[in-house]
């Protein structure tokens, strides 16, 4: 199996409604048939779902909550992080916890999506944010973040 | 708020048997401090940390199972799709869907790693997979895979 991943898939209860908090961020969908809604992410894909169908699409049981995924999103300083919260709230979403130094090194804030999914927004100054948009990884990486 | 996503973590139980799944799969760990496991996949990392401790940072309640988030892995043929699947059986995961054609005119099945995350493993003719690894919408690109 490569090294890699190709798509996000959030359950969603209200596709309208979570399509205008990503489009309020400023995103751009790409073209999506009937009920769904994909958002090119660099070289990944997020996709907005109804949350039911994906349950049974992928096997499992819905805890009805979140379940133990968390996204994020790193941008190149403090300042951007507050911004993003900022725009994040603007659209429709929570801010689950401002921006603020973390205990790895970094700083960083969570605003939650209306459908319940969290994304943690960080400067981590271990990694490197690339100007393609990718997020790399350096040798002593810091976590979460 | 650019139009990208930098990290997935994953909320474990158990680091190490979560992190003896992904190594099984033939992924190379990146450096990683004490308590979390990060792996570069393309320009996104995915990380492994207490699903404790990522409910407390994210500022959500854990719903204890699912929690509307599924991941993919697009490959380039139905027979690439069984084979991951065989693949990630045998390295301790459960396959919860085996592969066959599905709705939206791929070939997908599901595989869910120890830790009750799934991933979907498709091959959807309607994305293009880039030999560098990124996953691309075509135009009238199809649901969840």
């Amino acid at each position: 199996m490569q090294q890699r991943m190709s798509l996000v898939t959030l359950g969603v209860r209200d596709l309208d409604r979570a399509r205008a908090f990503y489009d309020g961020l400023g995103w751009q969908p790409a073209g999506s048939p009937e009920g769904v809604v994909f958002y090119q992410l660099g070289g990944v894909v997020l996709a907005l779902w109804e949350r039911a169908a994906l349950e049974a699409d992928s096997g499992v049981t819905d805890g009805g909550g979140w379940g133990g995924v968390t996204l994020a999103h790193n941008v190149g300083s403090p300042e951007e992080v507050d911004e993003v919260l900022a725009q994040a709230r603007a659209a429709g979403g929570t801010v689950a916890r401002e921006g603020a130094a973390t205990f790895w090194g970094g700083y960083s804030g969570v605003f939650i999506d209306p459908e319940g999914h969290p994304w943690e927004v960080a400067h981590n100054p271990y990694w490197e944010v690339t100007e393609d948009g990718r997020t790399l990884v350096e040798g002593t990486g810091e976590p979460a973040g």
